[in-house]
């Protein structure tokens, strides 16, 4: 850690507000260097003037944490992926946790290093085996020297608490989030149960991110909160949602929604959705608010802009931003200078453009999930039928 | 230019495709480094590594056309944005040619000079004084050598006329687009009329970028086409429109909608709207095809795509995709895997959301234009009303 | 006639506004009289009175013409129809004027006997056997004496001249309305066009009914008022247009819209859709106002309690009706007490509570139609494309 | 009862489907014959033709009771209406008693006499005044022998109760029916301890009635089934639910909607989502079945065209209904041929032809209720905002 610099206990003890960074798997898909399907990251080692470009973003918007860009990066699923990589998974670790290292410095940021869930929990290795694979990837965050430790996106809570003990090892601090929403893992252990195992396996921070949209988030981790307190035990909280709107989504979130991943635009947060999204996170106790898919860096910095009276500090992005369209103000239209104002874009219900969509969908998942939202009783049966006529067929070949 | 590149002339005569780049005021406001209202590129002196990476992103994409970050750039619109910049017009404008050309050479893409309206002109200032603000730009990309020159982003046909004459002089291939739709100009001309006196004055590529969406856009170039032809010219098409669904647009397009600019989001094109969009430009006889405003690296990657038959190439981009969702064959669950085939990305219509939102808005724009289309008969008095009054309101104090 | 009532020539010449009825086919299918599909009227002679009970409702709601429920009932049609039925056409025919005359007579009302186009005309049977079967409902209409006669519901000028030609020969006034809208007719003639055509051929009063939404309608009229005045002749106008939202058509109309005719509730208008249409055909210059297909007695109502003024007296069933939602003035939930206001029902944006559902769809007509409107860009092949297979296949067995 | 009837317990003693009829108040003042706001039963003596044809029209679609149109009836309610009426309440209840015994007999239905919540029990009056105006109403079903007794659209289940012990004085079986959905009454009791409560007050049948859509209301009386099981005790269910789509409501169910009672068209149900519910509701184990507020004849045949397997018998009104669309089987265009299949209409997802209108709405109810569903996070406040304002400013004068 640069010297001067608090770590991230000390900020959250302090009671300060520590904004995260965006989704890099999503933003960097869309500019040319993550392919969708496997989502590896490789572009650390292949397009490091790409991935550092948006680090610095992140950190201009406000972030105050640089996450490596370690997703996937764990050698089972760089594996996995299919293509040849020309880099192994230290290689791209590394290159990672340098770049990371080299933008958090030009800042007020903190480097950490992220592992996730792996192909191996999935295919029901051992606890021995899936524990020797974060360890890999962990030996690099050590000799990297990161400032703290964040094990993300995990389904069951089971193997993020062996992250967890695995990470404890290091003496780095360490934040645990599972990708689950209100109704718990998906082996239906309500949030409370999970967040009060993370704690007790050692995680000092605890949360949710990804596959819900930030409101389902937020409420996910509220749930947290009461079962660490109800259980007399303390932690910190966290929360990094997707940046899609999902109220349409079963409880394995919106990998089963019919616009995984190609067409969820017009799901999209407006930067108006993240102010309302960071003071909820705010009111409900979270202290670590960032984002992920779909979390580009104009929303980390409405974000930033929300609770800056709180931080005490405007994003340096701002400084191309007017608050609540007031860069409007002199637009040669006076309709369109009547938009510079807080409460028009608070109230604005956006149309999408799109009169032959829908507002909703229904998640595909043939009688995996468990019982669905009421809205989901008008089903259209048609599209999921002829995709299961075609996987039927798939397989009987 | 690069010795052995073809010149944008060269290539059309030939048949070829040209792709254009995408939008920058808009990529890079939500990136941080353009300031939404003003949308002045200073960010090219300011912060070069942020705009010569997104010159990548979209060389990377397919496009062979580097448009110099120089939209809005005239000391006259530098002057009205209300901040002092640090740098002047001509350091700006110079910062742009310099980043252009060195993504340029690192492929095959030629550097395009560009101006587009003034605010001189929009204030009734003489021909001769707006013909001098275009000069002093030119000046710039005549110093820089540029490969050509585009005149885009007008609302009235005699502006762009002028701006082609100015042009024109430097010897260099001249385009010019209008921000217009079918309806025509801010005066009522024909986009055919429109043509015919862009053509005359000299410019051998016309079409039309910005304010409407794709298919609005191709429409509009379609007439072009048929008005030059039916007055026994020649010219070449071009079209880079925006990346919102805009169905709801009056003439004066998407400033006007409610949504403009901080609610767009819904709108945006997915990757498979594009391909419909490539597809029909190309069908129409349109050549050099590209992006405006909402165009990311993904959307002009799709346009490389969709025509790669046609140009013989793939994008450099499309190592990290695979065609038509083919990166989601080895997903784990099977029906994410089926949506790994073309007609489920065709024939998807994307849901919103957003139950509470509409599909279709009402233009702002109090009495100022012509007729609306039928949908408009529902008009959502309220809010209109509410932002007219405030307006009234302001004025009279 | 009853003695000292106005004739419909009279009314319309003296410059009043007539209300017509609505749409008793698509009523009395909800009440479980009319059969969808076939849509003959036997139900006048038996079940006459359910069709009494109905004109009584038009009546009520202050409608001034009863018109005789005879729609599709030619002999040709009740034939084709398949069932055997155990009334003659003679029969349907002499019962439904006998109800329209007998509710007439209970207030200030006139009965209008109507023909519409025959399958003989659409099987290209010659102009005499066509005009044959015109004869052959008219002779019930002189026998029962009607007051005048309304040739409604073609598709094709071509055969509503020949029904006029054939209706002129009683000497009652006669009214001609094609199913057509702003296109014009199945043959592409102009609604100016074939107002003039009827009008020459000698009906007094020109318009369209049914097919289209009412805003579509007056349009349409207006084209046709505007080609009369245009040829230097003189007519009255009437409409009488659907009580459905169809901006999604095409030029055949609500037929081809997938939700026919079993699924259009949600495209229902509202009470107050219907001041919006009523103020707008009168402005236009309409003078003879009514309803079509899904036209319920309520929405009569709101016609004439939108022209009260200008008519000088509300419908009798407005004793039951408060205006603009007085009726909630005593409502115990102050919220819904807030709702008796003009300006909330005018500018409410009613939800369908169907979010699975899109605001638009695309119509069926397997490329036999012309060019639609750019919203239809954005086709779902998919559910056209099972139509047109099933059809494919069915046609090869 | 006509010799030779089965009463309503020996019906659902054998295992009989019972189908109950339509809401009358919205139908009737559909036709002009009841006022919105009040929605008085005075039709009953002022236009008994008119109620007797709605009558008429249930029985044919397949109803087995005929309620006397009694609802609001009481003494306290239509003193409370503001209009002075022409009859008093008891010439209402004995006319409403009339018609429906004239047409129960005209098949197999039996009269049900009814009585509703009371103004009394709001403005908390005691239990004595209270039943007080139940017994008025009971003397006259009393006097007119109906079959048996409904106690329906009670908020508060203490009010349903009171009501279900003067009802049982008279021998007669007694249905009694709350206007909740799953979320329980206006006091937070449960739908399980309501029904426990009614069943040992000594209501034969419990369920719901009104405030919901279908699936809410099926919901609903699932969860009271439950409870009375659980509590050891016995009962038939019975449900009868609003026609319109009302995923968007709070617990106190449609009447919060903006769109009461106005703009609820695009919400009415079409016959196949009854033919969804009538299933549902018989799966459920719900044996007595009917509609409230919006259903019309059309919707009771589809309930028991959908049961008539069950029942053993098809509906008179099928004489004029093709099955799951056969009446189109003959259309002239293949593309509405097409349309002559059950996959067709039950997996149509309708449009609404209103492009600038939300599918969702959020309830008004200035923080009266409990808390909503996530939906309403993205709360329109404006328009409430404006509600709240004028309703303020009208209480201040």
């Amino acid at each position: 850690m640069a010297p001067g610099k608090k770590g991230i206990l000390e900020r959250l003890n302090a009671g300060e507000v520590v904004i995260g960074d965006g989704g890099f798997v999503f933003a960097l898909e869309k500019r040319g260097y993550v392919k969708a399907g496997p989502w590896t990251p490789e572009a650390a080692a292949e397009y490091p003037e790409a991935v550092r470009q948006l680090h610095r973003e992140f950190l201009r918007a406000g972030a105050n944490v640089m996450q490596t860009f370690t997703f996937y990066a764990s050698d089972d699923k760089l594996e996995n992926r299919g293509n040849k990589l020309s880099f192994t998974g230290a290689q791209i670790n590394e290159a990672a946790c340098d770049l990371a290292r080299q933008v958090a410095n030009e800042g007020d940021a903190l480097v950490a290093g992220g592992v996730c869930q792996t192909p191996s929990y999935l295919s029901c290795k051992s606890e021995a085996d899936v524990k020797a694979i974060f360890k890999k990837q962990l030996d690099v965050f050590v000799k990297k020297n990161v400032d703290f430790l964040i094990a993300e996106y995990f389904e069951h809570v089971e193997e993020a608490v062996w992250a967890v003990e695995v990470l404890k090892e290091t003496g780095k601090p360490v934040a645990a989030c599972l990708c689950i929403g209100p109704e718990g893992d998906m082996h239906g252990v309500s949030p409370g149960e999970c967040a009060v195992r993370l704690v007790k396996a050692g995680a000092q921070i605890v949360g949710v991110n990804c596959h819900f949209d930030p409101m389902t988030c937020v409420k996910a981790v509220k749930l947290m909160k009461e079962g660490v307190e109800k259980a007399g035990l303390k932690a910190h909280y966290m929360v990094q949602p997707l940046a899609y709107h999902t109220p349409d989504c079963n409880c394995q979130g919106f990998i089963d929604l019919p616009e995984f991943p190609f067409g969820l635009e017009p799901r999209i947060l407006t930067r108006w959705d993240m102010h309302k999204y960071a003071r909820e996170a705010y009111n409900v106790g979270i202290r670590f608010i960032g984002g992920c898919c779909g979390f580009e860096p104009y929303h980390i910095r409405a974000v930033a802009e929300e609770l800056a009276a709180e931080r005490g500090i405007m994003p340096a992005g701002s400084e191309k931003h007017g608050m609540w369209g007031a860069g409007l103000e002199m637009h040669t239209k006076p309709w369109v200078r009547a938009r510079a104002r807080r409460d028009y874009w608070e109230n604005l219900k956006p149309a999408s453009g799109r009169p032959l969509c829908p507002s909703l969908a229904t998640p595909d998942s043939w009688g995996v999930t468990k019982g669905h939202a009421d809205l989901m009783q008008q089903k259209e049966a048609t599209s999921k039928d002829q995709l299961k006529q075609l996987f039927d067929r798939s397989k009987s070949h």
